[in-house]
């Protein structure tokens, strides 16, 4: 006999191990949405997941890691709403778009805050790797789009892709906290007047 | 004697400790420089001060209110280089000058976004007075600037000067955080590009 005789059993495991994962990381995320990603450390939230501080590390390795599993898991398409937007929606509607979906996740937003300023810290690379990832991605996916629509017409023709993107990113990004910190902040206003000066012909 | 003989004590005590929150508080910006403002704790910092946790308690509360006392202490104009911005200089170029003298001190862009993330979660008091008001602050600020330059002909009539503010806020602090996490993030593009779109006759 050639076969391993452990190897069903080792992928039972291995299954069963994604599972645990899976129910320890929906088990995070509602603890997260009722405490806030902050003032808390591994051990507390092994606590209140009910399993023991050496489990979480076992499958997310550290705080971080975690906070990272639980951002991308809470963002994942099949979570959301789906979204309403015209297939010829502007970069910045569907930034928009995007903030409002995520706004409905209870601590969403703070997570994702958290996220980028660890990032922003030294010797951080899965809150890093996370958060240059992210906008890396976002500004090449919406740089995408404003030359489809400056080809179609619907965009100046005068404005660099990739500046756009990384203006738009940064604008949805920082209203969205001025938002959330005072609600007189006229995030939508300030939204609707980039969208306005990208138009053709606006002047 | 009506005069109260412990006031001259009581006035000498009083300028002491100001003298010994200042000193503590100068440490405290050397030791975030040194080390970044998160995964920190008050008795670490105690430690590096060269102060006990009880003191540093005493003069500045709680961790929480200590960073937002090192971001402020931080950004006092006499402690930054002096702008050589002409009196004409549009909102967005005030923005670009005021991101280039932060990123000068060591650490504060990344205290800045951990004061703001924390800003945003529950039960932080200090940190969201501190985000609240340096935004409001700076929208009102800078839409004074707007309306100026409206009237000067400078920038562009047709857009509200509280939605140009917020946007400007936005855009420079969410280009700044992209261009930290990734040098290829078309920072300086973006804002010279918003800076045109608000020029008047952009089209």
């Amino acid at each position: 006999m050639t076969e391993d005789p452990d190897r069903p059993r080792q992928r039972g495991a291995y299954a069963k191990g994604i599972a645990r994962r899976q129910e320890i990381l929906d088990r995070a995320i509602e603890v997260f949405a009722e405490r806030g990603a902050d003032r808390t450390s591994l051990r507390s939230i092994a606590s209140a997941v009910g399993v023991t501080h050496a489990a979480l590390t076992h499958y997310f390795g550290s705080l971080e890691e975690l906070l990272v599993a639980v951002y991308q898991e809470s963002t994942v398409p099949e979570r959301q709403q789906p979204d309403t937007l015209p297939a010829d929606a502007s970069p910045v509607e569907r930034m928009i778009e995007s903030a409002r979906t995520n706004r409905e996740v209870p601590g969403l937003v703070q997570l994702y805050s958290t996220l980028v300023a660890t990032a922003l810290e030294e010797g951080r690379p899965a809150a890093r790797e996370f958060a240059t990832t992210r906008f890396s991605r976002l500004r090449r996916e919406i740089a995408a789009t404003v030359r489809e629509q400056q080809e179609a017409g619907r965009m100046r023709q005068d404005v660099d892709a990739d500046a756009v993107a990384a203006l738009v990113v940064a604008a949805s990004d920082g209203l969205q906290t001025q938002w959330l910190l005072d609600d007189s902040a006229p995030q939508h206003e300030a939204l609707a007047l980039l969208d306005r000066l990208l138009r053709p012909g606006s002047r």
